[in-house]
């Protein structure tokens, strides 16, 4: 059965990659270990494609620019992966309702594939499993991975870490441009984006990006020589996607150019490593029933300066 | 032996909090057992300075603005603590050669205490008892703990997760501002602080703050209400140093008033006991003797794809 599984998303079968991708997300022991396996068979055809980060405040218009730039790509023969990470949605079954509708027409696409990632959730931290879906998704030979955050928790910041080139999309409008973006993530960015620069807003759009690119260039350094770049464009009148994917491919090609492409993906599958060590260690922790309770418990105590960080780590680690 | 100790440290013996810190320092089990023992007995002690975090390019001044801030603080009669983090630096029984030197004037102040934080490290990561020295320095009753980094490696991003404001120092020159800071600590800042602003840099200085002041406006969001200030300032003419600490003041009032002092103190803790967590299990692994060398092997053999990250954990928590 691996076997066959294997085969067939190695042929590119979206039904096959599904069903990888639901066993990613699975919490039962069998099915990680399934997939454990299939993700060692099929390492050797990981890590070509070009996987983006994309996130945005709620409004910004994430899906309709995902749908216009996913179209771009698939009309130039492109195969199209776009997963999405909400650790806020309520999930049945390993699907976020209501979130393929939020892209009908690429969902329709055969060169493309949608899929809201599913989470699992620790306390006090969020765990889950796009980086496996992301290898699925190049195993099966998808050349272009999107990775969608909508901004919960940490999620853009664990985007940034598992991504080549991390877009951030802005509305334009004056004094609210940054309303629900987060400290740090303007600064994470390599793209900006301005989107709804359509009818009377273009104006604004153009002023926004004028003020933008020049209040980076004060404030951010460059990465390695690439000095984050703003433009603008329209999902709805299907402008500006082909200057955002040669953006996009341009720095790309500087990355790679510069070797920092290589280093970043080293350093996340370190990163990766470091995390999958603590899961592991949080897992074992978490086999002891009082745990819940125990770190509410701990959480209380050294709030109120009862439990020095130490006695709790003690408390959290003994057994029974 | 740990209650005379613990009475000196309360008493605010400095001999005591420096063996204190020493203790926290050392990696001997039994001083790890002593000290844990003494921050149990002073945690009702802790808490109530404020803690500083200060960092910035190396040349842009941080060890004069250090003394000439700190030498305005105990001129106001407050008691002041400065530690410093370096993990680059040569470390000669628990103190950086040199570091003290550099703050000649400070350092001969009864009424302020220097010490450079020695560090601990493991594969991938650093980790340093300074959250230690931090809460001891408290119970010795310093009332403003200024946490100097020198900006190697995440220090930055571990100095701001154990401060309650965060002071970024930056240099005027046209175009070189940047040089040397790291991406995403412009938005940490609470305040930046522009440096040299004296002789005939004034006027640089001042148009930078104003660039700055305006950049950040545009580029980062409102904290609770606060918008990040920028300041000029001159060490070696003691200018600035009333306006900076005013500045200071403002900003903790502030986060007291909106209550996010609190719970950043308490996400801090949170964020203290999962490290503590993480350490205890990577202490566990490292006992094991052929541990540095797994390692090695896992990160070479997951950078050329050869195995999958749940290979590489398996290989380094299997005994022997």
């Amino acid at each position: 059965m691996f076997q066959d599984l294997t085969n067939r998303l190695l042929g590119g079968d979206r039904n096959a990659l599904a069903k990888c991708i639901t066993l990613a997300e699975s919490q039962r022991q069998d099915d990680q270990e399934t997939i454990r396996i299939i993700l060692k068979n099929v390492l050797p055809s990981t890590g070509e494609s070009i996987r983006l980060g994309i996130t945005g405040s709620p409004g910004v218009g994430k899906s309709t620019f995902i749908e216009s730039l996913g179209s771009y790509l698939t009309s130039q023969g492109k195969k199209v992966a776009v997963l999405t990470i909400d650790p806020s949605s309520p999930i049945t079954k390993g699907s976020i309702l209501g979130d393929k509708t939020r892209m009908e027409k690429l969902a329709k696409n055969p060169l493309a594939f949608i899929r809201p990632s599913a989470t699992r959730s620790f306390p006090g931290g969020v765990s889950h499993s796009t980086r496996e879906s992301i290898l699925l998704c190049e195993a099966a030979g998808f050349e272009i991975i999107m990775v969608e955050t909508v901004g919960v928790g940490q999620s853009e910041f664990s985007v940034k870490d598992m991504t080549d080139c991390f877009l951030l999309l802005m509305l334009a409008g004056a004094g609210d441009e940054l309303q629900g973006i987060k400290k740090g993530i303007m600064e994470m960015a390599d793209i900006i984006a301005i989107t709804k620069a359509d009818g009377n807003n273009v104006k604004n759009a153009q002023q926004a990006c004028a003020e933008f690119q020049h209040a980076l260039h004060l404030i951010r350094p460059d990465d390695n020589g690439w000095a984050p770049k703003v433009i603008t464009c329209s999902a709805i009148e299907h402008a500006g996607m082909a200057e955002c994917w040669d953006l996009i491919s341009k720095f790309i090609n500087h990355t790679k150019s510069t070797a920092t492409f290589e280093q970043k993906r080293k350093e996340q599958k370190i990163t990766w490593l470091h995390d999958q060590l603590n899961a592991q260690w949080r897992g074992q922790l978490m086999q002891n029933q009082l745990f819940g309770e125990r770190w509410n418990e701990a959480i209380g105590k050294i709030s109120e300066n009862e439990w020095t960080v130490f006695e709790a780590v003690e408390q959290l680690t003994k057994r029974n």
